[in-house]
């Protein structure tokens, strides 16, 4: 009997253990929260992430460690790769963790992407965002999640507000400014890479932010086959260059032709949990495959499937388990805003049967405004 | 939240656990066996089924009950259903429990099935036998699982044995004599009803029994549409006249054109665990919607799907996973001759490529007896 230690125990590892759970896996959660949300599913460890003495103990009880949370300080990563096998490394986690170092990453790999300077002072803020036009973004480096520390300067008379907002962050998780990118629509690729290098992708998701927060996806997303190969070809040089093993996402923004990266998400990816439902196997039990060295599963999308997120609080399930190929996620976890507390999966044959049981929901749940913009590309 | 109380922590309780999840529940598994393999997944109370005492400590905290295991002592789930809503409901599962009425509910519901005959003694025994021709099955009438508590009658010669075998059962479990169907094959209908009646039922399944246990299932099973309508309608039947809420099997012979009952199993069934992954919504989240009182799930078939049993041990899992669609389920019981450890589901979208997929499975892991029955009926 394998079992698996995730670091971080909320809803990325409650639905890994789902799915790991007919491998024949038992899992450890290992979170800070004493109401973790995959606790009741998995034993749960309450400790902090650089409390070394607690890692020690949830690493004897563990076969392989994995994450469900990306913001793992590294150190406690290269700590437990010592003692186990830890999926990903730890190295590929610091790069993951430091938008410097991924955005330096994909240019050294000839993928394109917006301009991006590491800021150190008010002044350099001041001269690289003259250079690369307004508007543009500061962001932390380090511990962004959900659009949160990040600050968009739109003319010259924001940069002391921005620097105001972030500068005193400078230190502690670094600074760094990107040109904004006016795109189309935004893009994932979810992918994943096995022990013996083996890569795979489901097809391009197309995804929805409202408040710099994931509010809808839609896969496969309707992109040109050049572009799906382009984008897939960026995310495996990506998996390669690291010695990546597991799930990751790579966000892309689509302007036009042109793809540019974002960044990438080191872990199993909100933008892939259509695929629990939408594919033959799911990012989760492709991303548990993964870890333990299993051959990887069939990435293909069943049909067509939209991933509508739930913020805040879930809204009353019958409207979606009415729907032929409704499918619900309820995390678990007590309602608080902004919180990411479920989604729900529609999943149709074909495009205008997905749009028709989107407008459904949208009217039933009064969430018109979440379901328009897929509805709109469904119908393009 | 909702916490649901399932009687009995085998596999299938731990299917349940697994698809409830999803929907936002809780779970609390009441069984015997402290190693009962719900246990890591949910909350379990070890206590015998006729103790009232652990029983009502386990009413208090659960707000619905369900089965896993349909032998629970009628009169316990009748205590429960004075305190808590009870699914399906006792006298339902009153009747499922006991062949003989069963089959004399199929009988007052025109439900054609084999001639039956309760059996009080060995003379009894000797002159059903005779009138029904040989060979006959007896059978226990209670308790009676997977081939076990029956004994086949080939010839005048056997009463005797079949007497010694079974004849000291007669005041614990009673005794029933059936009819041999020479069958050409086994079907089973897999349906759930609503608690405001709304009733849906998978495509038919067909099934391939070794020793009396099942080894093999493949659905949609090739029928007339004709007999695929007959086999439903008799489900129907049976569930309206139970007021049964959940999911139920209905257990077929198939002689030629002829339908004829077996028997029906008042809870999820093992010929319905390919619903896991080859079917719109599965048994197991369908059952727990029916429970609800919320809507169910499409049954339709994803194309096409066979699970096989794994019997006494787990075999490799590589030879499945490297399937482009096969799907693993372990149990996490401890290696057992005889026991039910888990079960493979592979899928295809259509037959000769779900054939192709079963004979690289049966070659891998030596196993070809165990696939070629239903490779036959995929070439067919
Ligand atoms: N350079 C940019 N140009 C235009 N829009 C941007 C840019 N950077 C971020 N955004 C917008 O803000 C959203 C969140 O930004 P980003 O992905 O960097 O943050 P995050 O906090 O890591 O988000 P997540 O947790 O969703 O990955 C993006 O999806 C996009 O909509
Ligand atoms: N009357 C019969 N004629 C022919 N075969 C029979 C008959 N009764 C039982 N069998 C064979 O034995 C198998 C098991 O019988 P039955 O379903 O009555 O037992 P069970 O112990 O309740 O099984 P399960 O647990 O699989 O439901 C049947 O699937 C069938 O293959």
């Amino acid at each position: 009997m394998t079992t698996v230690g995730i670091l971080g125990g909320g809803q990325l590892a409650r639905m890994m253990v789902l799915a790991g759970a007919p491998l024949g896996l038992r899992f450890v959660v290992f979170d800070p929260a004493a109401d973790a949300c995959a606790g009741p599913l998995a034993p749960l460890q309450v400790g902090a992430f650089d409390d070394m003495d607690a890692l020690a103990r949830f690493a004897v009880g563990v076969d392989v460690v994995t994450f469900d949370f990306e913001n793992v300080p590294a150190a406690s990563a290269r700590w437990l790769a010592e003692r186990r096998p830890v999926f990903p490394n730890p190295d590929a986690l610091a790069v993951a963790q430091d938008r410097l170092s991924e955005k330096a990453l994909f240019q050294s790999l000839d993928i394109p992407l917006p301009p991006f300077a590491d800021i150190r002072s008010r002044d350099e803020l001041a001269a690289k965002a003259a250079e690369f036009g307004m508007p543009c973004i500061l962001k932390t480096r380090r511990l962004g999640y959900d659009g949160k520390g990040q600050f968009r300067i739109r003319d010259e008379a924001d940069i002391d507000a921005a620097w105001q907002a972030l500068g005193a962050q400078v230190e502690k998780t670094g600074l760094i400014l990107e040109g904004f990118v006016a795109f189309d629509r935004e893009l994932s690729v979810v992918a994943v890479r096995g022990r013996d290098g083996e890569f795979r992708a489901w097809p391009l998701t197309g995804n929805w932010h409202v408040e710099g927060v994931l509010s809808a996806s839609l896969a496969p997303a309707a992109v040109a086959p050049a572009q799906q190969d382009a984008a897939i070809g960026y995310a495996r040089r990506v998996a390669e260059r690291l010695d990546y093993v597991g799930v990751f996402a790579l966000e892309l923004f689509c302007r036009g032709e042109e793809l540019l990266a974002n960044e990438m998400a080191p872990r199993v990816h909100n933008s892939g949990h259509w695929t629990g439902d939408g594919a033959e196997t799911s990012q989760f039990e492709n991303h548990l495959r993964a870890v333990l060295g299993l051959p990887l599963g069939a990435t293909h999308a069943l049909g067509h499937a939209c991933m509508l997120n739930w913020i805040g609080r879930m809204p009353d399930a019958a409207a979606v388990l009415a729907e032929p190929a409704g499918h619900w996620h309820d995390y678990g976890k007590q309602p608080r805003e902004g919180r990411k507390v479920g989604h729900a999966n529609l999943r149709a044959d074909d495009a205008q049967a997905l749009a028709a049981a989107l407008e459904r929901v949208g009217v039933a749940l009064d969430r018109q405004a979440q379901v328009d913009p897929v509805v709109h590309a469904l119908r393009r």
